[in-house]
């Protein structure tokens, strides 16, 4: 602590991403990568950026990236915000969406990053447990609340909520903002975007890291009504004018454009998990439903932390979380076949 | 304003960047870009990064790009802070650094961002008047205060405050934070860095975007004691744990490192700067001294207003600010010698 910080800054936890280890030679199963690259075409487009013009300022309103995601979506660009990564569209929201002195709702096991912008933010919490099978009870949401905010489908669980639920959780709080955070909705879930324009109280957030393959280029987008738009341009515009460079709008962009690429590849990452349940299970795992890249999955005699140690010795590496309600759990991305095959081929020796 | 919204959010102002306009053929001296290309070898570190690894997260702390930051000011990494252009690290500045109930002080000319920041986070302040000249009285600031921020060279005037001065400025307020922005200084000014051992409450903020002419990458740095940039990991770990993309970490470091493009594109802005400010002497004009890639000039006849209009419709643009106090004053980015011909020759017509 120095005399010369804000005094909010000592009491900041701040978030902990998984480990970007610089060797190239492990089989990195922990931060939910995508195992095939980008589209060629976004590669393509980025080429494109590549030049003397990196000399001049890009879009600030990333209008090229906006329009890509309407025509992908079917909404209107007003609808649409563009950032730095999800989480920094994330924080935007919470800043300018969730400080009505009411607390916030989120589930009790979720994305770690939610109280820590709480913290940052000032802005109360209330963890909701899961129920015992870690799923979201949509009747405990419905109390006071000055927003509410999950991943669906939930991370590190992988499980998701259906979108009949998600609506009459929409209903049930008609006042607040409802955040649906859909890192992982490609994977296996059908996408809350198709009820912005019934729900102005909705605000849908996804990344491009995931199931676009862009974790390296950072760029997060949310849906919703104009005025929650306009709630994060606001801020967005008062906090840095040009938060997306011209690559990363122009390969954006190609992404959302290349719609055959991206369902191909969400297709086969699809199939692996089902390959990866299936091994698992045979080891005497008990995996939750994943519609994500990744699962979740606990042995009954395995302590987590050692088979997470194990693992790493043989170059595997998975996420272990220290939290009490899943510290007997991996959580554990899923890569290409032959990666597949190396976790479960170094679990048989564990 | 809409009910979802957090209260403050209906209160802000945000700033207003400079016009990016979609027409290529402008002689555009609005935003301060540089006329040059960047390195070629920032261009080629970039080529390197653009491939299927983009699939995989960035280094969440850009060490690489800390290391050639670090290596070519002689400081250490842990004196280095990175970020998504200068304005995301000047706001993490603020929000870490500046939130002490007393007012922060700032010149009443200055960069615009500045007052909006104050606004996001809720910081007090005080503009303190530049002298007739349009320099910065440092003995002005020697009051209570919450923090010191001001630009060197100053923008929209290109003033420099000599290294001296910023020294007694440091001095006369040890117990504040002292923020210089030095986005122009590799144009005529000496770095505050310099400093940084000496002065715990120095903080020395840099942009890649002017005389790295990477304007389209956005890459930020700062450079303090390690206390100050704990405060700035803290705020954006809390934030955004990956602001910086693949290309933009390699892009930026690998033009830190090609010291020998920099300074000759750096010598060349400032030689036709002074080609410029003669240009605009011999058309009647007054031009204050700038150490800066652009001057700062008024006609002592001529509406300031009606002559960036009548630029504009030479497919000239300026900035215009329309603050009372700098109203019959244009901002004219330094170009190409053929653009700041271009310039002069569409003034005389005027």
């Amino acid at each position: 602590m120095s005399k010369f910080w804000s005094p909010f800054v000592k009491d900041l936890v701040p978030y902990v991403p998984g480990e970007q280890p610089k060797l190239t030679k492990l089989v990195k199963l922990n931060t939910n990568e995508n195992p095939y690259g980008p589209s060629p075409k976004a590669l393509a487009a980025m080429q494109a950026e590549l030049n003397d013009n990196l000399r001049l300022y890009p879009d600030p309103n990333g209008d090229r990236l906006k329009q890509a995601v309407a025509d992908y979506y079917g909404v209107q660009p007003e609808q649409v915000f563009v950032g730095n990564g999800s989480d920094e569209v994330l924080a935007h929201a919470f800043h300018g969406l969730f400080q009505h002195g009411r607390p916030l709702l989120f589930p009790d096991v979720t994305y770690s990053f939610y109280p820590v912008y709480c913290g940052l933010y000032g802005i109360p919490f209330e963890a909701i447990a899961l129920d015992d099978a870690f799923q979201i009870r949509v009747e405990d949401y419905a109390r006071p609340n000055g927003g509410i905010v999950f991943p669906n489908p939930n991370a590190p669980t992988g499980r998701l909520l259906p979108l009949e639920a998600v609506e009459r959780l929409l209903q049930s709080s008609p006042d607040s903002v409802v955040l649906v955070d859909e890192a992982y909705i490609d994977f296996g879930g059908e996408t809350a975007i198709s009820l912005v324009d019934k729900y102005p109280n909705l605000l849908v957030a996804q990344t491009l890291s995931k199931s676009r393959s862009l974790a390296g280029l950072r760029v997060g987008i949310a849906v919703g009504h104009p005025d929650l738009i306009e709630a994060l341009e606001r801020i967005k515009n008062s906090f840095n004018s040009y938060p997306l460079d011209r690559m990363a709008i122009a390969g954006a962009a190609a992404a959302f454009e290349d719609r055959a690429w991206f369902e191909e590849i969400c297709a086969k990452v699809a199939a692996s998990r089902e390959v990866v349940v299936a091994g698992l299970e045979a080891l005497g795992f008990e995996v939750l439903p994943s519609a994500a890249n990744f699962v979740f999955a606990r042995h009954p005699q395995k302590d987590a932390a050692g088979l997470a140690a194990g693992l790493r010795e043989q170059g595997v590496i998975v996420r272990h979380f220290k939290q009490a309600r899943i510290a007997q759990f991996l959580r554990i991305s899923i890569g290409t076949p032959e990666q597949n095959q190396a976790l479960l081929d170094a679990l048989k020796g564990l």
